[in-house]
């Protein structure tokens, strides 16, 4: 399991989500933060390839931090995006993004990617993981009390299925925590491979 | 949403479920908690209808409770089990029935239920919830070092899902906060119609 291949190693994570932090302390994971920035733009191309986009950005923010680490450090760097009707959504830059994305999602089943990036003594692993999400018809009233809460600002996709959002989701098919913003089987598979080569 | 059907409603949850709670929490419900036990004996006939088997001990929970409270308090109570093979699972009695349950669960699709139950006004509504979830191939070791975490005993099906035992899920179909105990989704619609009619 996870705490016992890591207890002896020391974790970064080049993260400052906190459900990312939140998942990694129910796993007994003890880890270091560090905050890493990486260019978020999403460019035309991006909406084609959303693997390739998550992908990208996880390893930029996994790079812009490992100069600065001991390479016997393992540095974790995670990116996630809803992806739907050929346009990933980023976080919503304001009231009015997150209206127009939860209308576009209401009703229908959507994609959530995240990519996982890791470091480790000079070498780089990465790995995706899909996710389909499936909301409920929503109300525009059911929108508007949505966004009052204030939940929807900091999130991909203009919502977070871990708070109020819970409600407007009908059923997922995939893995849960990688809607959350870390696929965890994924991880433990990546972390096993590196560790039992 | 259900912080807005609620706000003015006595609830009053009829169960000790660490999960439950901080689902109800974490949707800024307000409750009282309440201990209802009910004879969760499983009959020879249960493993033939999990459904009528969670929904009949769920309507017990809630019955339990019911005669002492105001008539206008809204009940919540609820049962969870983990079914395989034609099999209820139920909290394991020891640690190796833990390790019986798991090895069952390794590699294979089972399926959750949860029957979440409600009186509200001398009314009484059920709803029931089942997802399938999908576990990795485990090793003797694998579950030998998860039993060894303590998190198994108090958990249907001898697993949590919020927990270490994330890290065996490969997928879910379905609901998770049923895996974890409480369907939230179901639990708006049921609420939507109590209050909207």
């Amino acid at each position: 399991m996870l705490h016992n291949y890591l207890k002896n190693i020391s974790i970064v994570l080049a993260s400052q989500s906190p459900r990312r932090i939140e998942l990694l302390k129910m796993l007994d994971i003890k880890f270091l933060q560090k905050k890493s920035v990486a260019d978020e733009t999403i460019h035309a191309e991006d909406h084609q390839n959303p693997r390739q986009y998550v992908c990208r950005i996880a390893s930029e923010k996994c790079k812009n931090i490992a100069d600065e680490m001991d390479r016997d450090c393992l540095i974790i760097a995670a990116d996630t995006i809803v992806y739907h009707e050929q346009q990933i959504l980023g976080k919503p830059i304001n009231e009015t993004a997150a209206l127009d994305y939860l209308s576009l999602l209401s009703g229908k089943t959507h994609a959530v990617y995240t990519a996982i990036c890791i470091r480790y003594k000079a070498m780089q692993y990465s790995v995706v993981e899909r996710t389909s999400v499936t909301f409920k018809k929503l109300t525009e009233q059911e929108i508007r009390d949505y966004i009052a809460t204030g939940e929807p600002m900091d999130k991909a996709g203009a919502y977070g299925i871990q708070g109020y959002g819970s409600q407007f989701v009908k059923k997922i098919n995939g893995c849960y925590f990688n809607v959350m913003g870390f696929p965890i089987h994924k991880f433990y598979q990546l972390i096993e491979k590196i560790f039992k080569g």
